[in-house]
């Protein structure tokens, strides 16, 4: 019904015009609420929306809570509509021709992929098969602004992290960095939309309602991605990742149980956060495990951390009146004279984190202001 | 409307009447279940439902789904009514009395509450205060017949454990009795009936809508529960134990991941739970892992156990068409060389149940089958 | 892992064999559901499941909540497998076939599809397209067995009626007989399992979730069986009937809008519907308006009837504290001077089933256990 | 964590700084939300949130997702801070005496509560009892932009509408300007949030989740309210309003069936609506009936008209290939020669909006954006 053509909310920056960004694979959920920040973000201007399966259909008749008033094209892969900027929302393998062919026009590119994730090609070959375009195969900066935010600043293309690895890395970035982590597992929690359109029968309402199940216990292409960033960050050992699908349409939640490689009190942990994410506009720290609705529809990260047998603010789960002595040693498994392993108290931390926002397109848009130029914060506040 | 005053599927057993079953706390999620159950059972007559809270209340009115058309009842917890047999889904603290009064009348007693589950009594105390009964603390079997079933079949006084020890204990059982654990971490989810129809807040539809949130994470009153439990069964050791509540209202399923004392491939592994479980009715092993769902309104509890970097069966997180040989070893975070800990590959075990029922109120009544010589099966196929 | 291979429910009835039941199309939500049934039926064998879709696959792997451990087969549809009775849960022009050939062998048949629910052979080829079995069209019994127990008892085929006419007409029934319609509107809402396991986007998890929406404004299935049924009763007058999908697994709430034909107190409104429903065990009149919850997993239908401006059970939206004949006169739109239409007060009346139970499988094996002189409620309570 | 004091987002508008805004109530969902519209509106500055239930806390911690950095602040209702405008979420009866305080201080108000909303002081009293300031009484605007734009702008009081009222009046006031109703009923849905944090047993998850039920069928709040502003638009006759409430958080969609004055066809129908419609930023007329998901956490409403036996774009109720003509004849119940009512075909209206966005919070910003000469839609899009 509504006849706007141009973004509303468009304005110069500094004199210049705004940067003029396709949108590909906005069919797709991240694709499309990447489309529809473009859209409301004071500068950019979304030129396209492209489609490889729903090409001819207004992108608000598909998505209508965007409302973004666009017709989705199909887009010539090898010769894609020009433009300053491009965020690529294709399937894996389907995105790197794409790519390949907006680079050699020039433009920048934040791909949501992991055709450009990951630094051995190996590893790739093997999750993913043959790659697209061998020649970038190693060229993209890792599009996580908080750990990585000058390459991110200066490149042409960004490989977006997965979801999974986005909210992990956030909850383990000042630990691996200060060589505390001696093992690792990391329990992760998505809510369906991560699991894309075409995720067959298990995305189905009637399955994945009233219902909460472990996937990829084989192997999930996610931990080659956790791992080479991990060791990139200062943990190159081992670790267990296992995601489970839970029922609610958006939101993650990574619960990491640490064994650190020494003894930390509570204190210590929090100024290795609190350090290291002090002024990061988009990450939380918490006193209280985070929950996904803290989260819902922002590109903010809460964290939490805590050390096993320390004392967090109360919650149902702990003894109301107790003397404080007699309940930690009553709470505490540690005390126990194990047969077992032996290693200091676990450090627990706790991410929460939108999927489809933080995970995926407000993270690319996060990754286009800094590439751009633009205010990071921009459009996403 | 209805005015039938006797449970339609009463039969004699073997030429004896029915037992008289009273059910003390129908007022609560699990109460009420074990109402309807009993009400339904061919060989238990429902005699009474107690309510501290609703009295006065027809219970169908309460939870018409469970069509149980019985009248709350006030019991004076120092005078209960004469019965054979109870269930008690009293809260902590308030259960102990009324089960010692049941006692001295000679009354079976399935108690779904805190009191007697634990065998230290200053880890009661102290994360639940003064008991009630003293004179019968230790007195109770632990109510997991797959565990204990002798016991349980020969007791007078049975605890029916917690939701979350139910599922973890059995998941963990065969590698604790064959002394396979040397380090443990629980990421246990449960829905929001887990809670209690008191639960606060958090119970209420616009907080626990679209949400996922650990909690507990300064100690669990499960803990303690899960740790003597284990002990029992041969781990004493640490362990870390984490829950979290899920948008679901009924169901629970707990992620255990074990640091073996020694490898493990995924055959024996296998082995070992088929020996321990393969006769058993409400446990079923999986090839893949178990949603909730799958156990919905059942006492079953279904478990799948795996070695990290063994073969599942083909998932969403699988890579599809990639060699089997790189695809291991793309996959496997263990190949790389660690810095940290080195240990062998890790086990998970997975194991889901129905929290109201398997962790609550239909394996009382399996108890109570168990203690009054029924079928164990009887009124729970 | 299991391997039963006979349903341990099974018992001879009056010395008599079970009877031996075909469940077709046992891959759908709701032929899935009806050998379950089947399966734990005390006087019912289940002989074979079949399907179209999955043959090969066991239906325990597919459903595993209902633990049928038999291997779906496909079936030929011109040679069907020897049994006494059949459930047949095709879609709608596939059933046809089936039944004739199941009807040629002398095989009793519980059709779950639309094939043989309409009387009118132009109104089913508008909608549907040519029949199947032409010879057999109007041949079988409404299986609604509180308005038609006798026919459905003594047919050979009986052609259970749609989720949505099974809850109008139970909730319109009285009303209709009695002469007292005059106009009608139906308000519908279904869980998302109504729609199929084949129902396109809108049942995907992601575009159910949190929404809400009316569908087939422009005509539905439904209305004309609605229709013909409602003449049959005694109304032949013009209705509005609009399904709506609402976010939930099974369930179905029908809100009916009644214009009558002369004014009626509550209490004589009452009357009508006792009179009709009292004895019938699978029909409760609630003094409160009923939740689809209450009906969950039952084959029980929930009525309430009211007139407007009435007085019901206090509810949240009734004022507290008001005077009571203020509070009427304050409440009720019909005090007004009406420019419109004038009428008595309408008539309200809502009837909550589960759509899978009541709504399909489980008012199947009602009739099933009708027309094979078992009893009426066995394996439904 | 966040130690944010001011707005990031406040711009002076035309060289005038930003009004101040008190927001009161501001601990309950729709005071909340007001909070952080608010919050993050250019030309508004949030100078205060009230509470009378969690004053000392703060509103981010209360609701993370909003983001509002602010401690809530108890209120003297006689003597609130000083401000420019202030939004009011103080339930009905606590309002008026704090708004007359308000409004003696020359201070802008946008009323969320039912205390100004009425124009009979009798119906008020008999549903809400004594008025809380009888002098202001019948003084505010009604504070729906798209019917009362001119009082809107023009008011120092601003009543703004329940949520019910909101939908239903959009759906309607084109037919009742016109005339063209003769009857009416109204089958409204409406998510869990819109029972209020306070609801009772019925907002638990574990009750609500699953569930949809119909409430206040012995009368509703909103109906006077609704009769009262029909009445105004041109339909003072008959009508039946019954509210449900469905399982989702957010969201709220009301099924309106017309009985109109004389037969109108969809093409006359949709004149009519987009005459009225055509330019309002907030209201889309749509091709097929909205969901609510579709304006989940926007200010939009969505609109669908059509007139029963007219043709929609096809849905999964719509048989397919059937000819046209024998499908209209076959679906219609009007070509039924009715004993009963005869009228024109019914005409069909659904609005779906966001009950804590359009029906509470953002409706009531847009009242302020034009009180206060603000663009109406700055801060909503």
């Amino acid at each position: 019904m509504s006849c706007v053509v141009r973004s509303p909310s468009q304005q110069p920056l500094d004199g210049k015009p705004a940067a003029r960004v396709l949108v590909a694979g906005a069919s797709g959920y991240a694709g499309a609420l990447a489309a529809r920040l473009v859209w409301r973000h004071p500068h950019l201007e979304l030129i396209a929306v492209g489609s490889r399966s729903d090409a001819g259909r207004r992108l608000d008749d598909l998505y209508p809570h965007h409302r973004v008033p666009l017709e989705l094209a199909e887009l010539d892969p090898a010769d894609p509509p020009e433009c300053d900027a491009a965020v690529v929302a294709y399937p894996h393998g389907a995105a790197a021709p794409l790519v390949a062919a907006l680079r050699e026009r020039g433009v920048k590119v934040a791909d949501l992929s992991a055709d450009f994730r990951l630094a051995d090609r190996t590893t790739y070959e093997s999750w993913y098969g043959e790659h697209g375009a061998p020649q970038l195969f190693g060229a993209a900066a890792y599009g996580l602004p908080e750990l990585h935010r000058d390459q991110v600043a200066g490149a042409e293309l960004v490989a977006c992290p997965g979801c999974y690895p986005t909210a992990t890395l956030l909850a383990l970035a000042p630990l691996a960095a200060a060589g505390l982590i001696a093992d690792l597992v990391v329990d992760a929690k998505s809510g369906v939309s991560g699991a894309g359109r075409e995720g067959g029968d298990r995305v189905k309402f009637v399955a994945a309602d009233e219902n909460l199940t472990p996937y990829g216990t084989g192997g999930h292409r996610h931990t080659p991605e956790i791992g080479e960033q991990l060791a990139g960050l200062g943990y190159a050992g081992p670790f267990t990742f296992v995601p489970h699908l839970a029922p609610l349409d958006q939101g993650e939640l990574v619960s990491c149980y640490i064994t650190p490689t020494q003894s930390l009190d509570r204190g210590e942990l929090l100024d290795l956060y609190k350090e290291q994410y002090a002024d990061e506009p988009f990450i939380e720290l918490t006193d209280t495990p985070p929950g996904v609705r803290d989260v819902r529809e922002t590109n903010m990260c809460r964290l939490h951390v805590t050390v096993e047998g320390g004392v967090d603010a109360p919650s149902d789960g702990v003894p109301r009146g107790a003397p404080q002595p007699s309940r930690k040693s009553g709470r505490s498994s540690r005390s126990r004279a194990g047969e077992g392993a032996s290693h200091p108290p676990r450090v627990l931390a706790f991410a929460a984190i939108d999927n489809l926002w933080k995970g995926a397109a407000s993270q690319a848009i996060q990754c286009l202001n800094l590439m751009l130029g633009i205010e990071e914060t921009e459009g996403l506040l």
